[in-house]
């Protein structure tokens, strides 16, 4: 009891520093004078109001947190403020049911950018920069929760990653060692989202649009301003900017951290998901291009190598942005892309999908079996670079990803009974569990998930809700192993 | 050299055991007065002489088989049977493309049953009786391939399913024990075969149809000699037995042996496989019964269930006949019968797919990794009822698995790039893979392969061999390392 009054106090002190983020939509309101100003500063109240509250209650409960607290926290985090977030949403547009309100911040808190909302190019700028400030900072949690959280939790595998994370691991405290390394991390991703901004106004984006881009492309959220998405600008120039920076988001910040600090490109190069994750990417997007030139899709080589980089990219990356709707294109292109979704980004970075690493270790492992097959009394352990992987992390990367495609079938499963087409309710799972945001069919790019029914888009929050957080990291908590004392 | 050589000779002696089998459609074919008696008479000769010729050749090259050499010696042994077994259909059939001819004994032998085949009922009964003593045989050499061969190869942590099996193992010689287990095996599945043929004989089938329909149950290959199936009897009765033959012939056949032995059900409660396998089963036929009835696609309960029944056991059982097109069914029915299909059947039945065992190590997997989230130093071994699984198979099964799941992906691609729809070519990869038989859309229950282009059929036959050898079978062959010596 003790344990959960703790955590009631540390959510509460999120929520107070929660509330701060109001001030940037306040600010685009009074800016634009789009009247909304007053909503944002009435759920900042609302919020920090609700944050105060539950720490003063709580306030005597103070306790260091232990790595079995995290999953609580994390599950609390995303599902709490996803929650708060929706006030402005529905106080505005009051046509909004709680449902969709709910899927739109949670899909902008995970940074999948799935929407259920049409009318974007209408919306007041104040709230439009609200769902892209949702992208960002559901970026930079996920930074945090990938580098920092998730590797002491030893969810799938990923005491792996925790190479370069500083200091002791174990069941330590988890507070100092969390806060240094969300310092570091934090700071490049303010960095090269200002970059993002400057290169997209330079391209001729407005500010507001430079501003809420750049802050859907770095938490790779995908959100956009517009209804046609990217597409809108129909730019070369910002399609080309846009694809250097979701390059760049979907690699590991910590990379990013190091190469910043040694100012020198070396830490790519021994970064192990780097090669393949571009090799991947290119050798993809000249590959698809191809296949829709030779499918007469598109006239020239050029424009099928620019329409395919751009929506592969976005896809591939989880980032969700489209330049036109692939869903027309011959299905095995977006088929291909939401494949690569699935496997793509890289650990630490703020895409999705069970990330490049663990897709390593099981070719890798695949390899392997087959070798030992051959060579029967040979003992090979299994590495990635120079680094051994033991096999209870072999282990447990693989029961983490038959756990996540057990959930995708169940899930599709869901979606199929509730009488949505087999290819919409296979893509909308994939591409909210991989947080990459539009699937095909009924979710489409030219379309949104608002047409489908309350029980359908829970269905979908719950989807990216789980594949954000790992799914371990929530099922553990159904677990009675996990509340016993 | 001299190791393919001695392979060679043990295919010539395999090829002139085949050509016995012969016998039977050429006895039918002077019986019913059919006129095909002859091509059977040229095509046992032709594969006799072969298979002598082959034998004679290489008959110096006597050498104890390696567990290493069972690799070729299977893939030979179903991709060159096949061969042969073409011979009756393209001489008689004269429109049949190899290609088809191919895909029909593949998928006789690897007993998928799928067919490019349409006018079944108007065929000779020795060309119908020769496809279904195909599903026959090949059932006879996955319960081979199943309890002797590939536990001795260790593909996909076959390894810990050699328990029942007496004698030494590691990398001793092949030929005596799987000879003793093959004969005791043999015997089990001639016996319950008998049982099925008077069992649907006194059901009100011809002998023609009762044998041929045998033949397929417990080969678990699903051919008919009906178009429309089973649909053709439209008998509870006859559906009934089938359920129950089905049911029996997806269960490990060393258990059916060692039952018959101690006449006692006393071994059915001990295989840790079985009831799992059948609660799944009883509680499926249950549920979509339940789905189809309040969809409102069966007017009675009682009739839902008859239908849902029959197609699901067969469908999950990878057998393959169908009643009714279940096609039209909602779709969550078929999705989830095709979903049992990939891991319903048990280890050393005639059924395809990742088998039960697999299933059951995945799923404690997980509950294991769950538990080692909450409890990071405990050592907990997994262990299936009694049974510990040591680490090093549970990375083999995953590792496995891994490879079945990504064969459906690249398999499903390709078949999308060649332009078939997604439902068409993911059911039709599922149902191949899985050797199940009918998928959905243009290869559903209703239809057949019959409309894919050559293409697509040889992307399908491709999939049903991988699936029943176990993929890895396949793919060592394709590296470096087993060719060195
Ligand atoms: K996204
Ligand atoms: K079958």
């Amino acid at each position: 009891m003790t344990r959960l009054l703790s955590l009631a106090r540390v959510f509460g002190l999120m929520l107070m520093v929660f509330s701060i983020t109001y001030l940037l939509p306040i600010l685009t309101s009074l800016l634009f004078g789009d009247g909304t100003a007053g909503l944002f500063v009435a759920d900042m109240c609302f919020t920090l109001g609700a944050g105060a509250l539950l720490w003063f209650a709580t306030r005597r409960f103070v306790r260091d947190l232990k790595a079995k607290d995290g999953f609580l926290l994390v599950v609390l985090a995303w599902t709490g403020m996803a929650a708060f977030a929706t006030i402005p949403l529905v106080s505005y547009l009051e046509s909004l049911s709680f449902t969709d309100a709910y899927f739109e911040t949670m899909s902008g808190l995970t940074t999948t950018g799935a929407t259920t909302l049409s009318g974007l190019d209408q919306l007041p700028p104040a709230i439009n920069l609200w769902r892209h400030e949702l992208n960002w900072l559901g970026g930079m949690g996920i930074i945090v929760l990938a580098v920092a959280i998730l590797p002491v939790l030893g969810v799938g595998g990923r005491q792996l990653f925790m190479a370069e994370t500083p200091g002791p691991m174990k069941d330590s405290k988890l507070t100092p060692r969390i806060t240094e390394t969300a310092k570091n991390l934090w700071l490049v991703y303010g960095t090269i989202t200002a970059l993002c901004i400057l290169a997209l106004k330079a391209a001729g984006m407005s500010w507001l649009d430079a501003v809420c881009h750049a802050f859907a492309t770095m938490g790779l959220g995908g959100f956009s301003t517009h209804d046609a998405s990217v597409g809108y600008f129909n730019s070369p120039a910002i399609e080309g900017i846009l694809i250097v920076f979701m390059l760049l988001a979907g690699m590991n910040f910590a990379t990013h951290f190091q190469a910043l600090r040694s100012k020198s490109l070396e830490p790519y190069r021994q970064d192990i998901e780097a090669m393949p994750y571009l090799v991947l990417m290119i050798g993809s997007c000249l590959g698809i291009a191809l296949y829709l030139w030779l499918q007469g899709t598109y006239a020239s080589y050029w424009s099928a190598l620019r329409h395919a980089s751009f929506n592969l990219v976005s896809i591939a990356t989880d980032c969700g942005f489209s330049s036109t709707d692939f869903n027309q294109w011959p299905i095995f292109a977006p088929l291909w892309m939401l494949f690569l979704s699935c496997i793509c980004s890289c650990t630490g970075s703020t895409g999705g999908g069970i990330k490049m690493m663990r897709t390593m270790i099981l070719v890798k492992q695949s390899e392997l079996q087959m070798f030992l097959l051959t060579h029967p009394t040979s003992v090979n352990p299994l590495k990635l670079g120079t680094l051994v992987v033991p096999s209870n992390i072999m282990l447990s990367v693989l029961g983490f990803i038959f756990v996540y495609f057990m959930s995708i079938v169940i899930l599709t499963l869901l979606l199929v009974m509730s009488g949505l087409d087999f290819v919409s309710a296979f893509s909308a799972i994939l591409a909210c569990i991989n947080n990459a945001g539009p699937g095909l069919g009924q979710v489409g790019p030219a379309t949104n998930y608002g047409s489908l029914t309350d029980f359908q888009v829970w269905t979908c929050t719950l989807a990216m809700f789980l594949g954000r957080i790992e799914v371990f990291t929530a099922l553990i908590l159904l677990t009675p192993a996990y509340w016993r004392k």
